[in-house]
C-alpha cells in the first residue's frame, strides 16, 4: 500500500469509530419579524455552519438579561417560527437567568432575554436554554454505530482532559452530518481542541 | 430504628461511597512580599476554607494578561513560597492566556500574568494554570476508597448533567478533607450545584 492509501484506509477507519466533535458558542435563533425589528432585513448568511442549510449570519446581537449582557452574539440561520438563545450555564452567571438544559426547540416554559440590535429591541418571553450536548447523525451514520433518533448515549472524548459524558441525545436526520455539539464550559471541561474525536459508549 | 438513626445511617453509609464535590472559582496564591507591595500588609484571613489551614482572604486582586483583565480575584491564604493564579480555560481566553493543565505548586515554564492591588502592581514572572481537576483524601479515607496518592482515577458525578471525568489527581495527606476540586468550567459542564457528590470510579 502506499502511504496515500494507508491515510485514506486510517481516516475511513476513524470514521467508523469516532465522531468529530464541535464547540457551539452562544447564539440566537430569531423569526423573520425579529430579524425585520432588529436588522431592518433578514438574515444575511456568512458562512454555512457543519449542518446542511444552517448558516452563520452577518448580524450579530446583544443578549440582555437582569443582571448584564452580552455583546456581538452570534446569529444563526435561515430564521425559524419561534426566537431562542442558547447560551452556556457560564453566560447564564453573567446575564443572570438560570437556563434549563434543552434540545432546540424546546423553549416552553424556559426564561426569556431581550435582543438588542441595530434598529432596535426585541423581547423573548422566552426561550432562553443550555442546549443538551447532542450527536447529529445521518440515517447511516445511526446504523453504522448502532444507535437511533432520541437515545441517550455516553459519549468518550478524546482530547486534553479526557471525559464521558453521560446524557448525550442522538438526533437523527437525513440531512445532518455526524458531529458531536458541546458548548463551551463542556468542551473547555474536555480540553476541547479543534478536530478533537469523540467515541460513543453504549 | 428510628428516623434521627436511619439519617445517619445514611449520611454514613454515603460518605463510604462518595465524595462531596466542590468547585473552585479563579483564585490567586501569593508571596509575603507579594502581599506586603499590592496591599501593605499580610493576607487577612476572611473565612476558613474546606481544608484546614486554607484561607479565603479579605483582599482581593485585578488579574491582568494581554488581551484583558478579571478583576475582584479571590485571594487564597496563606502566602506561598511562589505566586499563582489559578484559571479557568473560560477565563484564559479572557485575559488571552493559555494556561497548561496543572497541579497547583507545579508552575515551571507556566505564563505569566500582573497582579493589581490597591497600593500598586506586581509581576508573575510564571504561575498562570488551570488546576488539574483532583480529589483531596486523607490517608484514612484512601484507604477507605482502595487509592493512593498521586493515582490518576475516573470520577463519575451524581449532578444534573452527570458525566465521569477521566483524569483526576488523587492528593493524599494527613490534614486534608475529602473533597472533589473542579474549576467552574467542569462544573457547569456536570450541572453541579452545591451539595453534589462524586463517586471514584477505577
Amino acid at each position: 500500500m502506499t502511504e496515500a492509501e494507508i491515510a485514506a484506509l486510517v481516516e475511513e477507519i476513524a470514521g467508523q469509530l469516532f465522531v468529530p466533535i464541535e464547540a457551539s458558542g452562544r447564539h440566537v435563533h430569531m423569526t423573520k419579524e425579529q430579524a425585520m425589528a432588529l436588522f431592518g432585513h433578514p438574515l444575511t448568511p456568512k458562512r454555512p455552519l457543519s449542518q446542511p442549510g444552517q448558516f452563520l449570519a452577518q448580524e450579530r446581537v446583544t443578549v440582555i438579561g437582569p443582571k448584564g449582557e452580552l455583546a456581538n452574539v452570534a446569529v444563526l440561520g435561515p430564521e425559524r417560527p419561534e426566537g431562542q438563545a442558547e447560551i452556556s450555564l457560564t453566560d447564564g452567571k453573567v446575564l443572570g437567568i438560570a437556563p434549563p438544559i434543552r434540545q432546540s426547540g424546546d423553549v416552553a416554559g424556559s426564561p426569556g432575554a431581550v435582543l438588542a440590535g441595530p434598529l432596535g429591541r426585541v423581547k423573548l418571553p422566552q426561550g432562553v436554554i443550555a442546549a443538551q450536548r447532542h450527536i447529529h447523525l445521518s440515517p447511516k451514520d445511526a446504523e453504522k454505530f448502532g444507535v437511533r433518533d432520541k437515545q441517550v448515549v455516553k459519549l468518550r472524548t478524546f482530547s486534553g482532559r479526557p471525559l464521558i459524558f453521560e446524557d448525550v441525545l442522538v438526533r437523527v436526520r437525513e440531512d445532518f452530518a455526524a458531529a458531536v455539539h458541546l458548548d463551551y464550559d463542556e468542551a473547555n471541561a474536555c480540553g476541547f481542541q479543534p478536530g478533537d474525536l469523540g467515541r460513543i459508549v453504549l
